[in-house]
């Protein structure tokens, strides 16, 4: 079976990394690939890397093409695809959105942090929150699915044996996360110029981060009660990666490696390494694992757990093929045995 | 068809990135790695890429296992592979060494340049200069394969058109190029630490660097007479990728880009860019390709080519498994579709 | 005797870099800084490198202001200066334009290679060419001086030895430069951000640059006649820094070497490095120095001459001080004996 | 008045750092510059950033020669310094140490930490902790100084404001510290090359860094009390600079901001940075500033202290000529108003 593709929005940094991705899917054949800025132009002149494996252009954005399509994936802005969602779903297309608009359950939670009112409150319900180690099950039935952020995705990971075992005090959890420029997206910016962001490192967004809410709603799912999180994003000047280091205070005195290890035992795409390592963001550049260690220094009273993705892989692409082979009964693992760059 | 695989030298940024490709190939089975610093490891534990990838130590270099491959690589710093191919080809193991042993065709000047006498001069003649696009049919009939150099494949690629057709200089040519710091390899050296080779840009070896007299053998051999070229290597400050500049001469007045992408139509890893781009070593990151464009600024009567590869994998790695897929009958491009990483 | 000086554009990277050396020059103080963009914002607040250092506001561009100095530094894009020169040059005030307003002689080479009609041809005849190195003399009596560009600065110190001296054939010149990123100035723009530019190396503008026809301009006018360079610029994946790598066919087998260093004896900013070196950006990051060196590889018949500066500083702010320093009877190195950063 | 400096160990980062400082300092003759490794080669030679600055050689370190200075600052590895000091200072020179030999106060704390016996137990009570910012007046009357290490420069300012004014939890400290890699010195090392660190983010020494008993030493003087703290130290890829992110609960609701002012109101070299603002390492490199910000995001019950240094600036050589300038009477600020290099 071959399923026909859409993604609207390929000119972004998660657009074209959608198409690297499934260019060599065997599965899938890229039908559509929407972009206003470049329309009509072809996909190897904007994206050289992709002469000679790609023979398409970017056509716009147009409901009529993508419906012909068996899925589409929104690679597109926030605010965009709970416009178009709907159009979509009502042909029976399957969508799959790497922006926030269905991340978020309380609509009102939503249009404080993102600034409007959410254009179509009614889908919300139907999302399913597409973070494979946890709603696996939900994803394979669904027809639309919110793909996580990159941060929340390297956070709710390196809590998660922690939450659902009961380890640690919901009520002091501290994320300080690190990430590569990509995660500001392709757009004209002085703030991300290689002569602003190059040879720098600092912090932003203390006073809130749109992911806060996001990873919190996803630890209270598993908690199911509320957590107080401390969540502190930098910009750490290189391309891809992000950095999670997470502290929790511990309330028990459990083996905690082995228990890290039995819960991720079975997941294709969670490697937790052993005892005393430290994962570096270059071992998971351009593929889709999470790498974690977990470290009780000291004291041994405090949890820290060291967790690392491709923001653009992990954190979104790769992450929203995993969600389509789950959707699409096809293998999870198809496409995404992506070895990382190194060096 | 699956084939035994070895590689000699397996913890060094050639060792490393063949795996990454072969582990991927559907027709090879990688049975051996050597590393004389860690034996007895296993790879994904100095490796992290490879967890679940990968289930091997490695082990010492031992004659005994490898030959029980059909072939093996060597990954090995100059002066390693002259004395274990003999050994090797003796079993009827086939050999294709990146290094730099078998590329000069007259051991005197392989000693003046490496600085100790060749081991084994009797293989060179027997050795086939593994570059496809001019000597593809060689290698599909060779025992023993002398990988290119990284600059060589970059300028010969270049070059290659415009001495064939006799449309330039041959006593003016200058290859102004630019590498990587990957391509130092690794090993301590204070001259490569982040510290020194960061946010920095220089020359060196302007006196004269080894891959001179290869660069000019390659040239000669096309030009079937001797050439004066002048190259000049630097050192640009990021991971991946050697950036060619090619300037020439020229005798005629030819439309040059027409030349260029008729000589390179059907190489599957080669792209001649359309007139007026600028490659950019970023769009052959992690992949294969050598993408060129050809320039005559102002007066016209210079040619410029641009020529760039990545160093580790057209320039070395990928380079080698393509002479693997050509020697034993595989697709030519099997397990090298791999998309460039972008951004 | 303390000068006011005045600064048109203090929010670009050579405003800045103005306000880094004036703000340690003893005979200077700083009344007024322009900024359209930041007009009532306090200089710390956009730039807090320069909390305590420096006590004033951004001010909107206003020639009322801008009279009551002693000088004026124009660091705004091409076509400013030209607008505003003549009615600060009418009140006594000297200028010294970082763009390249006034570089050009002939106002019809001007207006092709910027796009635009010169607005005050009858000024350009007044301006002095800003190289202190050959017109040390004229800028001391200068009014308006015209602020090489960057690239102009490194290849015309690089290949000025040769031409004075008839050393080269003047029909084949050429320059290969490289530059950092912040030569492309501090503007929201998708190719200079970090994700664009980082871990990456392209050559531009190879059809032809800006800084071409003022480079052969210089060159020309030293060797009294005409001369073909073929100039192709590259960028860098670093910041700052530009590596100019010169090409010159001799004519003569003089000792170049010495002959480099006799030229450039007495200059205070220009050092001839041993035989045998490779002069590192980094080496003059942040200083105002040129560091060169001169090699005759193989046949000896070719002359290579790498040529680095800091593109910010010998390259715009740091040799327009030195003009300012030469015009006002200053020391010429006053606040200008910074040392690079390393590493 | 000018005073004879020597330096021990003028090869490595700090060596080299204290020599950018110092040939810029007014009062200051540098007399001796000593390096095993470079014995006899001119300092410019190897550092060509000094060519026309400093006319000097390496010297072999030699009790003798070190003795005819006024001030010897010893840039070396732990555990050089502390069998050297007591020679010196029985001539009546004074010692700056910017190794680790002097700052932990318990000899056996030390011993466990540095893996061996301390060689001169009897001067560490003699050595005045050089932070001026809490140890000001003793230093002016030192004779032996410990210079910090560069992560309890950044860490220690950040807390101290509030550990004095006992507005947090003592037993709930954290420190999140990412290090540019010239932290790691200039040496021969796999783990800090380019291709290694380059696009890369890690956490090291999770389990246990040798600055974690300086911080709590320091931490615990103010607090007079032990203190519990958990820090982990991070690898950025970039060369220079430290960014400290540091967690406290808060046990009141006093205007934090407003007491972070008051605290570093005089301090020449410490800047609070307004509410809001996140401080950002390039603002300070190159520089001896330390730049800071407190952030009380979400509930407020948690204070999030931002604080940058140059790790090589005011995280060593800047902090020892600080040190210097205090212990000899000069101004504190002399040689040390270095505006931070941006871009």
């Amino acid at each position: 079976m071959e399923i026909k593709v859409g993604i609207v929005g390929g000119t972004g940094y998660t657009g074209v990394e959608l198409l690297r991705i499934l260019v060599n899917h065997p599965q899938v054949e890229i039908s559509v690939v929407t972009s206003r800025s470049d329309a009509g132009v072809r996909i190897d002149s904007v994206y050289p890397s992709f002469h000679g494996l790609l023979d398409l252009c970017f056509i716009e954005p147009d409901i009529q093409s993508l419906t012909e399509c068996d899925v589409v994936f929104f690679a597109t802005p926030n605010g965009t695809a709970m416009w178009m969602a709907d159009a979509l779903l009502e042909k029976g297309v399957k969508v799959i959105d790497l922006s926030a608009d269905f991340r978020i359950k309380d609509p009102k939670i939503w249009a404080n942090w993102y600034g409007e009112e959410h254009a179509s409150p009614g889908l919300i319900e139907k999302a399913v929150y597409g973070l494979p180690e946890i709603n696996r099950e939900a994803i394979k039935k669904a027809d639309l699915i919110a793909c996580p952020g990159c941060y929340p995705t390297a956070v709710q990971l390196g809590f998660l044996p922690l939450i659902e075992n009961s380890l640690i005090d919901l009520n002091h959890l501290i994320a300080d996360v690190k990430s590569g420029v990509s995660g500001a997206g392709r757009k004209a910016n002085v703030g991300t110029l290689m002569s602003e962001t190059g040879e720098s490192f600092k912090a932003y967004a203390v006073e809130g981060h749109r992911h806060l809410p996001e990873v919190t709603q996803g630890l209270e799912q598993v908690a199911k009660r509320s957590v107080d999180l401390t969540f502190v994003p930098h910009l750490t000047p290189m391309i891809r990666g992000i950095h999670a280091t997470l502290y929790g205070r511990l309330n028990s005195g459990d083996d905690i490696q082995a228990l890290f290890e039995q819960y991720y035992h079975d997941e294709p795409f969670v490697t937790v390494l052993p005892k005393g390592a430290h994962p570096d963001t270059r071992n998971v550049r351009g593929s889709n694992h999470c790498q974690m260690a977990v470290h009780q220094p000291q004291s041994g009273r405090m949890v820290v757990v060291l967790s690392v993705i491709d923001n653009l892989v992990k954190g979104a692409a790769g992450q929203a093929v995993q969600n389509m082979n789950l959707m699409f009964g096809f293998d999870e693992k198809e496409a995404l045995e992506i070895v990382a760059l190194y060096p």
